[in-house]
């Protein structure tokens, strides 16, 4: 390639970065905007290609439409392998393994039957919708969730040790009461019935029968009850520490550039020590 | 129109408007009264008229008394468009809107059948109770607890964003590991099936029945236990400060007539700089 | 009466109070256990009336101790209206409001049948048990609780107000999707449905079966799952708030009898100004 | 024993006691992760013998697996109570009776049939997982996490003893408007209904039919959804306050060892007053 050419490439090459990266230039919301229709569209065809009385109806339609799709995101895949500076960082960032993931299912299919449906991952994919609404905004409220989650994480596995092992115990105990009946076919099945109760999610396709068992799962109950009490007040506790944080973080990181002080509110709009405009 | 006639007619309209949208004068207050019964009695109409044995044994009391109501409540509706100083403002505010709807379930009837259910949106209504029931007290705490909402709006979008995603995808994998058995016979019901477990709602009619459908299910009921914690933490932590700035506010509100200091107690009777009576 | 006879009648009445109302004296605290175990034993007495084969079985047995147990808290009532001093208070308050209806159910099948089974109001007694087991302790934790809720109690109408209307319109337009299949029968039958669903109760004896009502209640349920937070988030920042004024008003209740300075922190052991013991 | 030989063995009962309690030693962890491997197989085999086909199909190698990891639990039991230099300390810990009671339930057997279920005990034993895994951190967290526990455990009886009071009220009086029909056939059944739905379990195997009936279940249902905010309030305001405490403990531990200064930050690496090396 001669030098001229080069850099017109070059220059092509950066104006496609900004128009499949970037969100800020009119083409590059667009881009943005045609992409995720076609990951919605993409998405609900193979829910309803799950609908048997649908799919016998429009057997070729979905056919055709998934290996449309899959074609559309892997050119889009190679695409932004191929503008991006840093290729490898790409591949192995978050949003690049499930840029891969959303096209690989559909030629699994061409060597494994119903493989298809693994293309339901396609949905994460849309939480890049958070980059075109306002990204900033929301970016910021994700980072304090996650930071409040992962400052709590070493407590949510004790509390998730615990109460698996409660449920363990509670399982075996319901076994040995209601005897196989109802439901209690086996341990496994009778700490499956514990986790449903501790959980309050309650289906009642295993409920207990026996008095004894009725009064057992009651205990259980007002445990699960009271034991739920233990996330909320971790997470709710963080995410007030975290909030408060990222508040601390966002005025610490507002320096005045004409006297270098730090620390100004969030909403000043003049530098409190010499009057300058922020 | 000669002017005495125009001036009685003014006061008269005056008058009409502190009986219809005052609570201060007695009247006014009895307006208001007969008027939350009225719309108690035609929804709790509508809610019998929707029982079969019921509806047999008295339509043409229900086919009156829904006339009766809606003739009765057009009028009021017009009467307030009529006797409002801003006629476009009221009919543009949440209460005007919602009071034309209330109007139109029955006239819609004409045209379309079972129309009348819709009636029942004249249940938001009854929220003007708490324009009579110690008024300001009342608007005080919805203010706090709709700031607080609106305050954690965004993290609120970004947290149903990521439960939706899990539901999506625990419901595609659901919906491949139970093999369209036990209830799970698409991915849209198996996500419905995954929505009613995570909110910890359970209803039983659909639940998984293999040992390995049934691990997968308590791993996303232990999920969904955790994961109750993070929009409860978001909105504890946002009432706690939107109370907080409400009390800032009210007594920042508070200004000395006699000194103009501000940031008196919301209990203070005197003012604290010059013993003025606030 | 002469008046030895009244003063040793005045010593008798005195002492008796002590044994009947109070818990420092040995006696006293042996009247409140002996009682305890009486309402106790009176309360599982009915309910195992309540099961049919154990009531065919044992009917006579019911019949003596129910009339037992009646006679003995009619003794006991009298004998507190009798010996306190003043026995109006007692009378009406929630304790005396509670003794009198625990003895009446029994006097009622006199007349009435089935209303037996009223005497489990007696249960409502039992909450005695705190006066006895290290009082103090138990009554300020109470008393932390029952400022908290009675703080948030606007709050938390507003928020029921709320949510009672989200459910009868939600009921409504259940009842329209689904037309009177799968359970919603009736408007009523689809508001209780809507509030078993916005709790997250789940029974599952009513569930919608078409797809544009699972779409809806999945709706319904994640607002379910999000309002929660509310009347948590109240209760939380209330308790919060009500805990730290109890600590305010404990230390503030600490008055050094030396210099007469309060304030002092609730361990504190020394006056922090005069260093007299407290 | 001569002398040198009593060295030699006090040498290796150090040794064997640094492979056994400690997990700082390379054997020390393998031993440890040895034991937990045993642990979890020999749990698993438990539930897999519950499983009525699998039992049928391999039930001798139930009955030798049992054997083998009893006996060796057994051996482990003997030699820690061997090593350590406090048996009757370690007899009555925690860990030590749980230790005891894994072993037992096979011996059961011997003369209680069915007894060996119990053996799912040794799961809690798993919980010494926590001691490998970054100890520490972990520690710190389930520190936390029970001390505000604790904090809120007289808070926490109030509540229940007023849930259950609740419970026992409201499942009397369904039993009586539902009158033994649809399930609540007796008042214990029916406390059991009304726990499981305060809950918000909601199993559905008893739910009430009659209108009023469901009335008050709506009722219960609310109230059970805005009680339990009791709770969590509680443990939330109590895990706040016990990270602080945490928190102060920690910094307050840190004494600078040249001057003797306390409260350093937990991060710090010089002390604030001398600039020595913490």
């Amino acid at each position: 390639m001669s030098e001229p050419d080069f850099k017109y490439f070059s220059r092509f090459r950066n104006q496609l970065f900004h128009i499949v990266f970037g969100t800020d230039t009119r083409s590059g919301k667009l881009f943005d905007i045609v992409l995720l229709w076609a990951i919605v569209l993409s998405v609900i065809s193979v829910m309803l290609e799950s609908v048997s009385s649908i799919r016998e109806a429009y057997d070729d339609v979905f056919f055709v439409t998934e290996w449309l799709f899959t074609v559309l995101f892997t050119v889009e895949y190679l695409l932004r392998l191929f503008i991006t500076a840093k290729p490898k960082k790409y591949a192995f960032s978050f949003f690049g393994i499930i840029d891969l993931l959303a096209t690989l299912p559909t030629y699994i299919t061409l060597f494994v039957a119903g493989g298809s449906y693994l293309v339901v991952i396609r949905s994460i994919r849309l939480l890049r919708i958070f980059r075109i609404l306002k990204l900033g905004r929301y970016l910021r409220e994700a980072s304090v969730l996650s930071d409040a989650l992962a400052a709590s994480r070493y407590k949510i596995f004790v509390f998730l040790g615990a109460v698996f092992t409660l449920a363990m115990i509670m399982g075996t105990l319901m076994y040995m009461i209601e005897g196989g009946e109802s439901g209690f076919t086996s341990i496994p099945r009778s700490i499956y019935w514990a986790i449903v109760t501790i959980t309050t999610v309650g289906y009642g396709d295993i409920a207990p029968q026996t008095v004894l068992g009725q009064a057992f799962a009651s205990m259980l109950m007002l445990m699960g009850y009271a034991i739920i009490a233990v996330p909320t007040g971790i997470v709710t506790s963080e995410i007030a520490s975290a909030e408060k944080n990222k508040r601390k973080e966002e005025s610490a990181g507002r320096v005045c550039a004409a006297c270098g002080i730090k620390g100004h509110d969030k909403d000043a709009i003049f530098c409190k020590n010499c009057s300058a405009k922020l």
